[in-house]
């Protein structure tokens, strides 16, 4: 079979490779019938995490149709079409038990595995290990446009932005930063009743999509981003910020936007430290969640784009195809260039 | 009548003053029976402060006797008993309303206002506003010298600590700090069912207390605190980390402690912006929280000192007469000297 293979900082090819077979009586192996590129894959390419060696195949979303089933397996059979999250989970250990799979044990500490600790989704076919407990049966009604986009960023945007930040019937939403992810949080603060989303950012292309998934408002981002966005609440600031970029400018930013007893719902995957001014912030009651997805919203979110009431097509942009992989990662690694949300990657 | 006046940086003096009077129909007028000094008094007195101005009457704390009812006031009558906590509430605005009159908009913004933006405890009366919803009866098994120490130090370490930090049954609880507030949060992290309760601090009669107070475990800061804190769990560190310091170095170390999905509490006063290590955080599921007492805890509190459950007596180790108040701020400022936990002061 052929997939996208990460040689080593900057280097990447869609090449031959071994063929993906069951391992394990809990496996299945998937076709990949659709995936994409997240931002987590260009930090890969940009050689900052480690874990990942020359030789793995990239990539942790996808959806698919089962073309081999483990003897264990018993939700799953040959042919099903099934989506395939970014957090694979054992269902037994501790942290599986509570609902957060991100930080599965029996699969690494780490639930993100896929073209992480192996091998990954941009591919012709993908090992999928615990698929009873991890892949999801996707509805006749979901269109694979929709279902790819459900395997990590609206979760993340949901699960790590909305429900971490607890936002509430009635509450005003700041979202810094209007890129993929953030948007996920936008098209998604709405099922919890937000009065106001402000859009936060400073792209003018992602400022205007922002309005089309839900946000009331926008603020260019710039030297008066916090005045502005305290200027559509009372003058205390947000109910909730979420921060969906990854900087210490952007996470002060949403610190400095939430009122008293608020909470900053950090999406951003940060490369480096962040002074946090707590000789300002001890006083004011305010809680900053961070973490990566558990991807357990996967259910509550598939009826909300099999109703209808969840556009997650929107989130992509730009088509490829397998051969184009080149193509795909330069489009999505420059999207406010290219005004790219989410690329669709399929069999050509 | 007397009072302990702040005069500047480094001047304070027990001298005389206009008496306390009802300025409002919702005061009352309370006789200290019994004060006590706070962190927060060193802090105005080093002039960290800037809100308390040359002239403020010192002190958030008391039990006393009310001697004056504005015409408005229901719940409390001449002769009444009563706790006068730190925070100050008018019972209307919207953060009072929900349950955090920290930020009781009516007040100032802050529900801290006695010695801060108004003359404060350490007087022989104090005019207390808002008392219908400020003030609590005190119940007659519940000693002067038990309740003191309900008016902002339990309450702070029980809620910004204990509550705020989510300890459940079971969980394993490390306390950064064993002062005066980490010994509050020990003393009433048994109440959820905690499993296992470190103390840490460089002081051994602190650590010695901490034992006393419900600590099952104890751990000497130094280089090796993450690891031998670490030893205690399962590797992958506590549920909850309390941290009762203020100091960047020990919201840090709190950081560390705590494992995937667990949460840190920060009960310190912080000075200075704190470095966090979001690199290695962000992915962690960790939950910050920061913030003033709302004092709502108190009427919870009371019922647990009144049936001998929280043994709150246990916080006061000195005793001092008003006339000695210069000595008692000697001794609760070298507390660890001192083998000093909080000081009671009381008329001669």
């Amino acid at each position: 079979m052929k997939a996208l293979v990460y040689h080593g900082p900057g280097n990447k090819a869609w090449e031959d490779v071994p063929d993906a077979t069951i391992q394990e009586v809990t496996d299945v192996v998937v076709k990949v019938d659709t995936t994409t590129i997240c931002g987590t894959d260009l930090h890969i390419l940009h050689g900052d995490v480690a874990a990942v060696t020359d030789g793995r195949i990239l990539g942790h979303e996808a959806v698919g149709t089962v073309t081999a089933v483990g003897d264990a397996v018993g939700s799953f059979k040959v042919g099903d079409r099934v989506l395939v999250p970014a957090v694979t989970r054992c269902g037994r250990c501790d942290y599986c038990q509570r609902g957060m799979p991100s930080h599965c044990r029996t699969v690494g500490g780490v639930g993100w595995i896929f073209g992480h600790l192996i091998d990954g989704t941009q591919a012709e076919y993908v090992r999928v290990p615990f698929a009873d407990t991890s892949l999801y049966h996707v509805p006749a009604e979901v269109t694979d446009e929709q279902a790819i986009f459900l395997a990590d960023s609206l979760p993340t945007g949901y699960e790590v932005g909305v429900l971490a930040g607890e936002v509430r019937p009635g509450d005003t939403v700041a979202v810094v930063g209007s890129g993929a992810v953030g948007l996920a949080a936008i098209l998604t603060t709405g099922l919890w009743g937000a009065s106001k989303v402000i859009a936060i950012d400073a792209n003018k292309f992602r400022l205007e999509k922002a309005l089309e998934f839900g946000a009331t408002d926008t603020v260019a981002a710039g030297p008066d981003t916090v005045a502005e966005v305290l200027a559509h609440t009372d003058g205390l600031g947000v109910d909730v910020a979420i921060e969906a970029v990854g900087y210490p400018e952007t996470l002060q930013t949403a610190a400095a936007l939430v009122r008293p007893g608020g909470h900053v719902a950090n999406i951003g995957v940060h490369g480096v430290g962040v002074e946090l001014p707590m000789q300002d912030l001890w006083i004011r009651n305010i809680t900053l969640t961070m973490g990566l997805v558990d991807t357990v919203s996967i259910p509550t979110l598939l009826k909300m784009v099999a109703s209808g009431r969840i556009p997650a097509e929107k989130m992509g942009t730009h088509t490829f195809t397998f051969d184009q992989l080149d193509q795909a990662y330069d489009v999505f690694g420059n999207a406010a260039d290219h005004q790219a949300l989410k690329v669709i990657i399929q069999p050509a």
